[in-house]
């Protein structure tokens, strides 16, 4: 396992390598998702795991960024990290400042996930589950 | 309330005379949701409780519809109905027929959201954050 994390360490660097980072905020195990393709986040969660050995990664994302901190969550957990399991999940809203030429606030919808490396011993399935 | 439900009623009935209606599947109390603005899913979630009297709903969304779900829960909580509460998130992946030209099939993220109404007396749902 640690070989994979290795290679996937590695392949973290080369796409960020031209690239500005994904972001991690101040507080440890919290990654944001952006714009990004989902599978930078990806290999934030594996690297947050593996680097700081973590017991739980949260990811916040807001607007359309919800869809994409899903995939990250279920690439993750289907192709790499077979253990990974779901804490929690939250729901909320946020208000952002309005845009340029218009009046008014307007709320955005935010998700919050919580993921944890289950204590259960690895069993590691070598290839991908089909999913129905 | 239930005048605010009747008014919501007849508004869905107004926003749905001249569109295809909201999906409803066939178990009860299901509601897909696509690609229509999230208001037409709060009426729906509405309509669901009020008419039929369901103790829970849930939605069910994939890939970008998934942002249009959770608008559609967080704006029934905090404009609607104050005493929603969210039972039940879980978050899986299907397996899509490849698109025309496209080898190989395609995974999608998928949401369901259960929600319950809360026995509780009215607590009101918290007002949106102001982000930072």
């Amino acid at each position: 396992m640690s070989a994979v994390f290795k290679y996937v360490r590695f392949i973290y660097y080369l796409v960020n390598a031209d690239n500005e980072e994904v972001k991690m905020s101040r507080e440890p195990n919290v990654i944001y998702v952006g714009r990004k393709p989902p599978m930078n986040y990806v290999l934030g969660i594996i690297t947050s795991f593996s680097g700081s050995n973590a017991e739980e990664v949260t990811l916040k994302a807001r607007g359309q960024a919800i869809t994409t901190a899903v995939d990250a969550v279920e690439i993750t957990r289907h192709r790499f990290m077979k253990d990974l399991g779901i804490s929690k999940i939250s729901l909320g809203t946020e208000e952002m400042p309005p845009r340029e030429g218009e009046g008014g606030a307007r709320n955005v919808s935010t998700i919050e996930i919580t993921l944890t490396k289950e204590a259960k011993p690895k069993e590691e399935a070598k290839k991908p589950k089909k999913s129905k």
